[in-house]
């Protein structure tokens, strides 16, 4: 399958994900001073804030992946949909976090940051297969657009994975810093991103404005 | 009306029906004990996971489906908005089954698993009968890409059609189990999926960047 | 600005107005006997069935509507945002026909279906303006593709426009019934609709894969 | 990055955000007599239709922006996301608007319409950064299409963001009025746009159907 109809049904999907978060906001109580109930609902905006940074960033970071192939395999569209399962669930634990941080309930402000961070688990799991994956079939197929994906940036890459694990540990014993880190690793991401074709033809030439069918091998197929 | 309009809604109604599935996994009791709450709600997981691997695989053969065309008349769209009726539907009878799977009343299950397999059994209807005119008139219209459907490929196709028959039938009996058999449905159909134009054209010749005018025949009248 | 974005958006929009019609079907009480509530939920089936295939023959005849341009000015898009205004709003009718058909309030079942009505009656006339105006402009700005729509298609597209209103007025008397009118008038559209750019050069030339900077006068701007 | 993928991001957001506004009219409480309440909820009617033209002319200069770009830079890219968080809140605010306007606490209302008022000051802050950003880095980088945009543009365009901050103040004092406020402020910001590059071409020479490369620089990268 060419690459523009999984880019298309993907980014519809990460749009769509990304909106579902603003359910998180909605449910105010009945209550008569809505004021207080506002000022009250601070953890909903900390859990809005760090899922939207978090879904638009892993955007960008799929974006960028696709971009690589000319074409998408049955395999990897498999990859993605699992990728995407994760995605799309994100707004759940969101609404969780956002129900529970401040609650009553000791447990529950953990069980919801644990469940926060397996998400999260799930959808740097199935990015880093994918990552992998492409890389060893790049020989092979020759699909892959110009070069594999260098092994330090690999391991840069497989850090925040790691971050996620430390962080659904973490959450275990301090529900209430835990989103911090989720936060941070969002902006770690958003610095230590895959290579867009475009970027890295900036780095290797000088000109901004890329030559086109090396800079954007994902539509090359396009007439 | 040309191919690429249609996708462009289909995958959009696509994207945001596998998206709804997220408020599935949301409503949860307002107990005490959120980890307990999260544990007792595995029949949510299950349907969210068997619903998503469907509506990503029938997204999949969709394409697949629509791909092999230059132009979609008036009784094809007709086809795919009834198709598309179902595939909205989809996270309604979800929802039923995650909140009645291990509900107390024994009738629930099963009426929310009967209303499950009938939803399924429209879109497996609605595509075979695409399926069939799609074949029958490319003889006639020569609106076809290349050649039509083989008819083995049509026989095994159905086969999934016969599977969502007896999954419906069986889920009279035991409610239980047969959300197991709606996800290998959905597995048997990633596998005896409709053909790919790109797949098609690496098995016939051996060139793995394919020669577009034949590879992608949805997108030729585009300039 | 090109017709290219304007439709994209637009077709966002049908796409997810039509998916948020399953919320329709998704509040099951919480009774004990699931068939039972199934069973008596028909007047959601219904609405949703007709609301659906308003919806997306609607997205149908917007789109013929769109390709007949080069280019969207400023009033156009205006236009436009009213149309999706309406369109976006169906839902909200729909789940009042859907509680009130069959409710115990005799009122209920008339307000509901009126503002069914009147929402469809604010769509219709939306794209009445719409057709007028493009008419209208035709000669003076030289935009539209090819030729004028025609005074007769013309006043069978308006007849639409007044089955709305008619059925507006009929939901004062017979709430129950007039959902038949909104689904025939949807079956009408269907037929009568603003004639595809490729299905008219269809009718003048025979050639099935058409000319195409005639056939597809929307996409021309693009290289 | 290409803009293609932004824009097409971008707009799926401004779709959904727009089309969740229906979730705004949907709660009818489940009094007898539907009629008296849907006359009562007139807030939710003013609330809908303001928010819906505010995201939708939103979405029209937002299209304009990004068109005058040849590429998308990573800290445009976070802009867009900032604006995109702000856009995405919109239906949250809209809510507390339409059920506390004429709601028996005084304090509801008053708290509403300010946090409406302070999401859409976040979004044309958003927007301004954006703008000024991309006047600064005109020279520099080369990417801007033709020319930057004007100095007086510029003022009237901040216009806006003024009237947001003020139209913020008011709702301390009047929640009841400040809504017509932003209804006047989205149609300000209807004439005052962003000049898209096609209407600026007309403005330069003469001709209806643009110099594609310079009339539509956002996509030239496309072959």
């Amino acid at each position: 399958m060419d690459t523009r109809r999984t880019e298309a049904f993907s980014d519809g999907v990460f749009a769509v994900a990304i909106t579902v978060l603003v359910f998180g906001l909605l449910p105010i109580g009945g209550g008569a001073d809505v004021t207080h109930e506002l000022l009250r609902s601070w953890p909903r905006y900390i859990a809005y804030v760090v899922s939207f940074l978090t879904i638009g960033i892993m955007w960008l970071n799929h974006h960028a992946l696709i971009a690589q192939l000319r074409e998408v395999n049955r395999p990897l569209l498999i990859m993605n949909l699992l990728l995407l399962m994760g995605v799309v669930a994100v707004p759940w634990p969101t609404t969780l976090v956002a129900d529970h941080l401040t609650g009553p309930a000791i447990g529950g402000g953990r069980a919801s940051t644990v469940t926060y961070g397996l998400v999260l688990l799930w959808i740097a799991t199935a990015y880093s297969i994918m990552w992998v994956y492409i890389g060893r079939r790049a020989a092979q197929v020759a699909h892959l657009a110009d070069r594999p994906p260098e092994r330090l940036k690999t391991l840069r890459f497989m850090a925040g994975l790691g971050g996620y694990a430390i962080a659904a540990i973490v959450s275990f014993f301090s529900p209430g810093v835990v989103m911090t880190i989720y936060g941070l690793i969002a902006v770690y991401y958003f610095f230590e991103h895959v290579p867009s074709p475009a970027s890295r033809e900036k780095v290797a030439g000088g000109d901004v404005v890329p030559d086109l069918p090396a800079a954007e091998p994902g539509v090359v197929s396009e007439p």
